[in-house]
């Protein structure tokens, strides 16, 4: 399959990966900058003794962060799903795949895909798809990947705001119907507008225990969404959604769900101060992306081991032995 | 009539428009940038049966904005009242008048005014007009459009600041008197400087039943009129009154009121935290103009065509079926 | 006498003047701008009716707003001293002479303060002192410009920022003997720092009836002192301070006291504020001495009186037919 | 020894001096600026009357201020070490070396130490070392100087930003050890992290008595540490830890422990803040540094005597004769 040839819904893909990159901004607005760790000047701990490994829909992480749903559907974003799917390997770290939505009503592209397991046999792979699947293709794409747990995002804004987005947003009972049936764990996740206390009781009474409650800060579908219309005339809604840091204070309030953060996490802090925040992993897309495509492949993987190491300081330096320790580390807003 | 011949009256007219039209600001300061509307990620709805009708004073608006009160007097703000009227007549909008006190001393400008029922026969039309006058001069400028109610407006900051403005404002007795004897429902209107729950309350007790708390963060009257003033010497009034977010958060404490809300109202979502925060209906007076006039009456009326469609998708993504369902949505200040 | 031959402590009150003059700021810091009159839009009330007399001191001011304590003591402070006691004469303003302390020491100055009296002879005039001196030396002051009331003022920072200043600042003896002794009411007066609740208790108990705030936010002591240092070196403390609001809001904590209020004040709105927070008068210093210097005396007698006629405006516009009921004026900080 | 037969470590003292002082920001962020002292117009003192000396650690200093830890260890921070303490001496202050564990390990730099002794025989001195040495280390280093008390500093956040730094941080046997037998009084301190109330905490259960909170805002030993690493990975540390000033309220919900402050300490007005919020005494380290090596001893010396000056003003203007008489000072932050 050449680019000349690919369907509109493969171009969709590649102009989200564009504008993203273009649109991509130094500063994150997720709300970390606002949370200051109280600094313990006697942590009684030795780094050698610390361990990042986590634990998140029924898997256990080595690393506490991964890499976001991003790619996938057409030439130039399988290139780059192989390319994440080689540092997750290297890196040992977790990863999932854009939306596979497009391989099932395009066969072709399912390669696109496939290549991601095929670089990683022994990772953990998520799958992706929209909320408005059933539970046979849910379980499809599952398959199509070999996945380890399902992302099922949750886009009603990215929807309505896409120029030829869906206008029916009436997706509970298919999520009932898909965490009830799939084979592997259920992440019902956000794509970077956040969720509130509603949202996530909600989910809870429909059965879900995991949840991704991707905030606004980083990547903005609102801004990218907009730019693909004619006249950008919904930019008013660019600060639509809550931060990241919103979200999991949100999320605070509602006991026993398993929680992934991911929007607009930039650097190992960020990722410290989501789990101090009662995130149990943390997603990160947008940056890694703009990492990888303005430099290059290896410089991403080196970026990446710096992070595992930088993390082992700052567990230290809060005298959190492991993950788990890190709740109790004391934060002012 | 010639432009040559108007009178004073008419002149003021003319300069009230063009100093608007010279102090628009791309930005409001109304107060809508402040409050955040909580994203729910599972509206659970469908675009197609949202129903965006309200009720205000005793009638069914299709739409939950209208064109306020604005023009009328002078030839060149009688041209603007026939496009407006063709604009609602097209869009199914409500539309106010200008003040027609001037009609009532020079009847030769009543055409002015008229022209709007002329051209718009069966739509929704307000009449408008200060608060200092005889319920005998209320229903005649009413039966001149043929309203189907009267704002009736209390400038007392307007009227001050005004060089020949009102000196006198004892006009409470006027406001009983109109609000008990007239034809059609009375709509008791601010005109940019908002309303307290002083105000409010006082109105209330007086048997008024719609109000218009039109607040401060859109067309600045105190500035309209100080740039009237030969030395300019009362700029330090720029920045009197309540803001139009900070009047509807009074008008909550008030009970049993129809609230209409308008100054500084600039996007779909700008009515939509209008109406969130308790309006019935919004009016829309410097932002349109400023449409109309820096570009052309087509393209106001595409303008206001896609603020109603924007406004389907808004109500969708707040999970709202109907304008009644926007109160309970969640928001942040 | 001639420019020449005057002492340093007559040169030290030309720098005042010039380094006072040179800092002027346009925009006063004194708070004002934080508050926010509630606009009532029905104040039911003609600009006719408004009354603008106070009481303060013992004393009926027909304006709500004085010159304040600033010159004399130097040939060309005494020419300013004239052209204050004509504009005062002519407005009716009650007005303050500066410091005359510099009068018990050099007799020959006398004349730069009693001209005050005999430009304006049926006038209402404020001698002025420190608080350091006897009630003899107070008493002198007084009868040299027939005073009707006694400015006492108290500017412990001024003397231990200003290079030659007081370095005893043991004065509560000779404050208690002047209240108690003294022919004319004494009003104990800041100098640009302000006022804090210990501190106006603490006069109150002294038996003190009569302050002036006088807070930070226009002429700022600390900045001129440092000024007037060889190394600029006490440049920290030119935050030195309570503003002018801050002050009044203190003193609304100590009941049965009656409060002038200066620093800062730069428009009749700010009059009205300063009022409405619990002053009885307002005195303006560095404000009307910009607007004589940078323009002239005809023009600064023009500017009050339209801050007189501004004020009828005002009061109208809040509802307020005198001074006293400016007091349930509604305000939020 | 000759610069060039220096030791990495000693090396490593320039660099730390180097990158002090290009790093050097005029503003302190240490959160003074945030604080006002509330003014009182009646002082009712006498500035010869005013005592500055304070106590600490079972000391009498006859200064509130001291010239805090810093060199040492390599020629050029010997030569620093002498000139600090002819200025320590000249001025009566007190005065700490940096860190002294270089001595133990490198016999030969122990002269760029006992030299502040030499020039300063009867001086107060404190000696300095890191928290992970045993009883007899800092036995030998309190001997070297002849120190008055020992500085134990706890640097965990610069440790583990240093690229050659600790990963080892449990440190408090060995605290405890060193308190139970040391000859003279241990101060615990900070290098500019600050303490928070569970630290504080830590240390009274431990048995420390005297702490040095040293906080964030002056020199920051993230960015002097970050700067040192090949790709200044961490500077998103640069903002960790507690301000000097949230570091003296955390300290006040602490009873029975004497505190020193430091960090981002610039001016009289900062010392009489810290001391106002709780402080026994001040330490200043970067601002010394800097004026010392951007003009000269003599400025320096000059300096300080203008801070001993200017603090007498300064506790008479807060009506404060003595140190201890600042604690009932009224501050707003
Ligand atoms: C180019 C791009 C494509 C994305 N595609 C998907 C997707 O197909 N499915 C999904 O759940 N999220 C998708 N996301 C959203 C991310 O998974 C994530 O929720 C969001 O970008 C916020 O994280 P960030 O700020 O780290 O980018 C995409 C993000 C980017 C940048
Ligand atoms: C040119 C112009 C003329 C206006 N004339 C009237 C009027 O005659 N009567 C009235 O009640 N309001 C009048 N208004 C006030 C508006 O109805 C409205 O209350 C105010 O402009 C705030 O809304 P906006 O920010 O959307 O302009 C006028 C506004 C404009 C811009
Ligand atoms: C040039 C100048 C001289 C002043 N001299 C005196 C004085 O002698 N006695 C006094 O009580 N206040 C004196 N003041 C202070 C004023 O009376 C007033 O308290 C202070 O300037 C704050 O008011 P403003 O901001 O309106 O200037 C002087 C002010 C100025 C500008
Ligand atoms: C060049 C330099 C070297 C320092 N070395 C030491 C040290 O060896 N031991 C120590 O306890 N603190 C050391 N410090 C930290 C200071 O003692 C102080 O805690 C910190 O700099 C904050 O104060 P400041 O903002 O006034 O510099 C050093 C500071 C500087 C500037």
């Amino acid at each position: 399959m050449s680019k000349l040839t690919e369907s509109a819904h493969a171009h969709r893909k590649d102009e989200h990966l564009a504008i993203a990159l273009k649109q991509y901004q130094e500063k994150s607005d997720a709300g970390f900058d606002d949370i200051q760790i109280i600094h313990q000047s006697l942590p009684e701990i030795a780094v050698d003794n610390v361990d990042l490994s986590t634990r998140f829909a029924g898997l256990t992480l080595s690393t506490p962060f991964y890499i976001e749903a991003m790619t996938g559907g057409s030439v130039r974003t399988g290139d780059i799903n192989a390319k994440l799917a080689e540092i997750a390997a290297a890196t040992g770290l977790a990863m999932a795949v854009g939306s596979q939505s497009i391989a099932l009503k395009e066969p072709a592209v399912a390669s696109t895909f496939t290549i991601v397991r095929k670089v990683n046999p022994h990772g953990q792979i998520f799958a992706n798809i929209g909320a408005g699947h059933s539970l046979d293709d849910a379980q499809r794409i599952v398959d199509m990947v070999a996945a380890d747990a399902l992302e099922l995002h949750i886009n009603s804004a990215q929807e309505l705001i896409m120029p030829e987005g869906d206008r029916d947003l009436r997706w509970r009972d298919h999520i009932t119907e898909i965490i009830n049936g799939l084979s592997v764990p259920v992440i019902v996740k956000e794509v970077g507008f956040g969720m509130g206390q509603e949202t996530i009781n909600t989910l809870k009474q429909m059965g879900v225990q995991y949840i991704n409650v991707s905030g606004r800060g980083g990547t903005n579908f609102a801004r990218i969404e907009n730019e693909r219309r004619h006249h950008q005339e919904l930019d008013y809604l660019s600060n639509w959604g809550q931060t990241t840091v919103q979200s999991l204070l949100e999320a605070q309030a509602v006991s026993d769900m398993q929680i992934a953060a991911s929007g607009g996490v930039r650097t190992p802090l960020d990722v410290l101060k989501a789990l101090i925040l009662g995130a149990n992993v943390v997603g990160v897309a947008g940056h890694f992306l703009h990492v990888l495509m303005t430099q290059d492949e290896d410089t991403l993987q080196t970026y990446i081991e710096d992070w595992q190491s930088d993390l082992r300081l700052l567990y230290a330096l809060t005298g959190s032995r492991t993950t788990a320790d890190l709740r109790t580390a004391k934060i002012v807003l």
